[in-house]
């Protein structure tokens, strides 16, 4: 059975401090999208194992999986293995597959402490493998930890989005020239005539000369289909009398 | 007494559905580091009453405030408003000062159910105003209720920052030539070393010619400089050494 739906813990004090702009949890996003996995939540959690903890096991218990990125690195700041270790309640054990890899292609006097903290993974957990990096992403119940680097992390999502999805969501977007409040009360009516279809309004900028979209998801193409339609023609409507 | 911690919620079908990438969030990041607030987390959440109630009281309890983002608009998927009346159990209340501003900028036929809409604000909200809309955010309590409109939400965030921060933090970046596993044991008695200073590593790309960076945070300038001279030093050993 594969997972319907989805939320992202993003790991890091890179983040909250706006040194970086978050991009592995809107590729992700794409990507489930794509798939048809509902995207239900994105956290983001400082480096802390406590709240890392905490968010982890919320996130879990309500969703079908979890994909956490960052801190599997290296540095003293690389605490997610452990931290996932801890809400599972499980040892944190040196993989001697990976630490033989790593012997392999860095040679004895490569392994140093930072390369064997990243062959450390929770007992029982799943390696995740990808061409970008010897050191592993894991997965553990319905966790998937993956690594912030950017690069890395979309070469391991690759690996396991095929444990995601079901029907795939079709999008729709409907261009509107008009003030969002001109069209408001017709399009909750065509919300309520269509509940299969996720129905939103997004205007660009506000101003002299409104501008925007509505953009229209849904899993039944028959609905979206016929709501786009509905949608339309109340624009025309709109437009004629205007 | 300023807000010393922060949450941020964004609310958003189109974020989740990876339709949009998140910019609001990244900017009240930089934004709230800059003037000394410590940014706890981001939750970013979909358009449905029950989930914004939940994570919006969580994070009011959990941190000094909470500044959200989005669904504050004129149309059915802008719940924001209803949601944070229902979190304070206050009733929503349509404003009279701003049906009336209303009324003069968009005549009285111009004054539709849209725009009243944005009119309806928890009772004993406080208004937030800028120059980019007659639709106000609202402050209630420790929250603050933010447009998701980017140039909206960025000139209502410049009205409240007042309310947020203390001693600023200050950040140095060191660029870094070498595998971070080589540094990793070294730097992690460097930040035992130094409490007050968050030290983070960042590589940028991994493949055979690392480059990285280490982010130093603090609000103690003396422990800065001097955490910064010690990872120098650090760095040039083993550069001696390599």
């Amino acid at each position: 059975m594969k997972h319907q739906t989805a939320a992202i813990l993003v790991i890091g004090n890179e983040i909250l401090s706006g040194r970086t702009r978050e991009a592995n949890a809107h590729l992700a996003a794409k990507q489930l999208f794509k798939r048809g996995c509902k995207l239900a939540e994105i956290a983001i959690v400082p480096d802390i194992e406590a709240r890392i903890v905490t968010t982890l096991n919320r996130l879990r218990a309500d969703f079908d999986a979890v994909i956490t990125s960052g801190g599997i690195g290296p540095t003293h700041d690389d605490i997610t293995m452990d931290s996932i270790a801890f809400a599972f309640g499980k040892e944190l054990i040196e993989h001697r597959y990976i630490v033989q890899e790593m012997a392999e292609h860095y040679g004895e006097d490569g392994l140093n402490d930072g390369r064997r903290r990243m062959a450390r993974v929770p007992e029982g957990a799943s390696l995740i493998r990808c061409q970008k990096t010897i050191a592993p992403g894991v997965q553990i119940g319905n966790v998937y930890v993956l690594a912030g680097v950017p690069d890395i992390f979309a070469s391991q999502l690759e690996a396991i989005l095929g444990d995601f999805g079901g029907r795939s969501f079709q999008r729709r977007e409907i261009e509107v020239d008009m003030a969002e409040s001109s069209f408001a009360a017709s399009l909750d009516r065509i919300q309520v005539q269509f509940p299969d279809v996720e129905i939103g309004s997004y205007p660009s900028h506000c101003g002299n000369r409104p501008h925007g979209k509505i953009c229209l998801n849904s899993k039944n193409g028959d609905a979206l289909l016929k709501a786009v339609q509905a949608v339309q023609t109340m624009l025309a409507k709109l437009h004629a009398e205007s």
